[in-house]
């Protein structure tokens, strides 16, 4: 996915990062390593992942008139929380890797890496006090639901699940930081509290938008796209949409064999094989493609009531075929 | 220690524990657990800890002439702060046991456990922001130190330090919460800045008096005191403070003893009981308590500069005793 708007706000997110991160002990480089700014050795890297989160931050600001300084805090707070949660997420998913890069945990042990991400949400937190009482209200918010998020998909992992108690963990999990970032937007822009909410329902069910396609890029992308191989969200066992979906509509015999499969560890070649042609034979990805689309419509419903302008309903056009590219059977 | 003050904000605290970590959910349920308001499975339990952090905030407020209802959230939330970094401490230490009771992550696992403990500090914030902004930055910078004390703690465990290293973590590690216990009070009261400083002084001393008094009973506290038996944290190879004095003041052939000791997995009991006469021979226990006192004198030295009342002075007397009591070597 390469946008311009991303582009745009690189620089000075990168700096943002730097500041909020700056420090000489061991820890706080390995925060920097973890949001891509140096090398795991302390020195320059150029590695920092798209910032999406923190963009739209910015860019929705910009198009509510405030200016980048003023949204800046809230902008990286926000990213800062983002990343609090992959490091105890990579921990608690024993994942050793995260966009081609060792994660945190799997450098410095499992009790090092939880203390880091501790000092990262601190770190977050603090940097959202620069801006107004407001701002540290939405993103503790979200913070609270992110983790909350978390705890369910946690459970998921010891239980088979319903699409709609997946819809309800991504709301939290994913829907609640995007729908922060706008939100944070329209608060640093002192918008009426009506477009802060048509803001807040935009950036959830991007957020959701943003999930479901995550999880079809688990199954079917190409490790390009992501770092990671086609299938490897199955090998994880990882209970996200095409696997939910699966169990959701198999016919008992299927969804018998499926449970089956996915109580061997680790899950077998030919058992991933024929869980994807069961997938096709049942449509599971057009299904999480109508699903995700149907998450941008009711993103888009909103956007009458928000004052974006040409250029700024241009990029997030720009946006939204960005995320539905990969759809296209010549890119997937 | 049994304390008047304690059991004097005992119920209302309860009342404001229960209240923050109120919710269905099998996580705040945990929360609830670890704090020693309900068993594992739920039911009402009797097992809150001393609290005395937020005992402390709620004395001073009074002291200050300020109600208490208003200093109730910075005294919850700092409690929840320190109830978050024992959840996370104990993944980390890999404890078992805390206060005689399972810990969290020995009952759900160290993902679940992790996940739990970033909402207690979530949820800490939030019960923070109830109050004003300079109650939150409080509480956040005493978020900050604590995590980047247990950073330098984590550190020690893989190299021998020095006492002034020790100090350093200690400061950070105990002494922040406490110095942070006071200065909430005198946010709340909104005394002078002059004051808060001197507010400051005295609760970070404490809390270090606090810690080298904690270390001590890790190594000649009885079972009763704490929980664990005597030269338990020598057992743990645990970098506090009876370990590193003695191997700072040992003589050469002393101290290759103590580290090859040190490097055996389990500590053996023999090497135990060695190196607890190594430290009787070295009067370590006799220059804890000399360290332990000088801090308590630091603290006093602010006392003239804080408008506390003579039962306020005869409260903090008290506890000056109770945290020295074990000194004694009837009740030792």
């Amino acid at each position: 996915m390469k946008l311009a708007f991303l582009d745009k706000y690189r620089d000075v997110l990168r700096t943002g990062l730097a500041q909020a991160l700056h420090g000489d002990d061991a820890t706080r480089q390995m925060l920097r390593y973890h949001v891509g700014l140096e090398t795991a050795k302390g020195k320059p890297a150029n590695a920092l992942g798209k910032l999406l989160r923190p963009s739209l931050v910015l860019f929705v600001a910009d198009e509510l008139g405030t200016d980048l300084g003023s949204a800046m805090p809230a902008a990286i707070s926000l990213e800062l929380i983002h990343n609090f949660s992959l490091i105890h997420d990579d921990i608690e998913d024993e994942d050793v890797q995260r966009r081609g890069r060792a994660t945190v945990w799997s450098l410095i042990g499992v009790a090092k890496a939880i203390n880091a991400g501790d000092l990262m949400s601190t770190l977050a937190i603090m940097e959202g006090t620069k801006a107004s009482p407001e701002t540290v209200e939405c993103l503790l918010d979200a913070m609270r639901d992110l983790v909350d998020g978390q705890s369910m998909d946690l459970d998921f992992e010891s239980r088979w699940v319903t699409l709609s108690e997946y819809r309800a963990m991504i709301q939290l999990k994913t829907g609640a930081l995007f729908r922060c970032a706008f939100e944070l937007a329209g608060i640093v822009a002192a918008v009426p509290p009506e477009i802060i909410k048509r803001l807040a329902s935009f950036g959830e069910e991007l957020g959701m938008a943003f999930q479901v396609r995550d999880d079809m890029l688990g199954v079917w992308g190409d490790k390009g796209q992501l770092g990671r191989p086609a299938g490897s969200d199955l090998r994880r066992r990882k209970k996200a949409y095409p696997l939910i979906a699966t169990h959701e509509r198999a016919s008992d015999i299927d969804r018998r064999f499926l449970e089956r499969a996915m109580k061997t560890k680790p899950v077998t070649d030919a058992d991933i094989e024929k869980i994807m042609s069961l997938m096709d034979r049942l449509g599971i990805r057009s299904d999480g493609e109508v699903r995700m689309r149907a998450h941008l419509q009711e993103a888009v419903k909103q956007l009458p009531y928000i004052p974006f302008s040409e250029d700024g309903l241009q990029t997030l056009g720009d946006l939204f075929e960005g995320l539905t590219a990969f759809m296209k059977p010549t890119e997937a």
